[in-house]
């Protein structure tokens, strides 16, 4: 089994929302059958997708952090930190297809690797240039995790629901969440006091909950309304559920 | 192990998007331990979560299959076939609450039951109404099963994603496509002319694509400019991919 899992080439694998449980039966697999395992991380952070493997690895396996470039003295919207991060996924691309000619190499990723997955930048590189066998494994995203985590729904009927990020401007924002039944606002960290205006102009603050570590052991779950703006981690969702227009019509 | 899982109540398990090895860990331990199992189906239709989890039920599991009340007389939004769906939903609230006092039935939902999730009605009634143990285990979503069929990203960088269901109205599909950047259409078959006019107005149609059964052996994925209006199944998914606007910023 673990031989015939290891053909050459590199696998991205989608660990899910936090609670190794939630992993896939295949991704539950590969991991620990991994030889080779590659993941991004914050300088000086154990990594959010190595965190979640944790007590899952094999011994013998050989791990690549895939360390950002340090920001601190960079926004990270200039061109600048752009151009450090194009040669950081230029540089760990050619080192993965160099090792993925004659090993497998499982890539975690948090959540599912194809909503807003760090790994896509690696992806297209490597599907363009790269010689290697390529696959990525689907996992239950996080914002699914922290929907679970409030115990309700997050959409009824004919509810629609708009995924954003946090990074909009509030405008936009706004712009968005007008048009949405259900809502789930990602990466909410620094920007969670221009959420909360957004939500406060489309009347939506009072339903709103903010979740932080879906899943995991150190779960929070917290109406907004009841949460200070300081120090909300980056990885935390803001969700509001649908209300639903037609919850009685099955499908 | 298989005795401390069955601790009497309703465990409602999500069953991913149809390749059994995409279910969780947890998910695919409680469907092969399970002496109760329940499931939604119409009338002679083996039922889609059903047929995920075929060959991994115990050959001493008992299962109920919960048919839904027959649709062809009445338009699926008139009262009278509403009542006949609370009613049915009241009927087997009871008889799961009644199994569940003693016994540990788990119910299949297929994808992510809190998002669409035929279980949600049964969910509510027995939260308000049965004094059993209730828990829900996430699964991946459909569409993230769908997206993956693709072979691509759904999002990039700040891109919106937007999900709907193809029965809103036509002009409500166009307002609700104009401000998505991403977007998955769910609730498909007959409706796909009228979605596939929105798309029109909307600029999106050359960008769309069609996903039938995605992650399964019978896995279909066409542009949707390529396929005809016919025989679309109802559990197909329309999706146009996020172009991203950051798309070299990571998160």
């Amino acid at each position: 089994m673990a031989v015939a899992q290891a053909a050459p080439g590199i696998v991205c694998v989608g660990l899910g929302p936090g609670d190794p449980e939630l992993m896939s039966v295949k991704a539950h697999r590969l991991v620990r059958h991994a030889r080779h395992v590659a993941f991004f991380r914050k300088k000086g952070r154990p990594g959010k997708a190595r965190q979640v493997v944790d007590g899952l690895l094999a011994p013998a396996a050989t791990e690549y952090p895939m360390e950002y470039p340090v920001t601190t003295e960079l926004p990270v919207d200039s061109p600048e930190y752009v151009a450090q991060l194009a040669a950081f996924y230029d540089d760990w691309c050619a080192q993965l297809e160099t090792l993925a000619r004659s090993e497998q190499v499982v890539v975690l990723c948090e959540g599912d690797p194809f909503l807003y997955g760090s790994f896509m930048h690696l992806y297209t590189r490597l599907r363009e240039r790269a010689a290697v066998r390529l696959e990525v494994v689907p996992g239950i995203p996080g914002m699914v995790g922290c929907w679970h985590a409030t115990g309700e729904p997050i959409t009824w009927g004919d509810d629609v629901l708009s995924v954003m990020t946090g990074t909009l401007p509030e405008d936009e924002l706004v712009r968005r969440m007008q048009t949405a039944d259900a809502l789930v606002v990602m990466k909410v960290g620094r920007n969670l006091p221009r959420i909360r205006r957004a939500l406060q102009r489309t009347g939506r603050l009072d339903a709103a909950w903010l979740v932080q570590n879906g899943t995991t052991a150190s779960e929070q779950v917290a109406k907004l309304t009841a949460v200070s703006d300081e120090a909300c981690p980056y990885f935390a969702i803001v969700l509001v559920h649908g209300q639903g227009r037609r919850p009685e019509v099955a499908w």
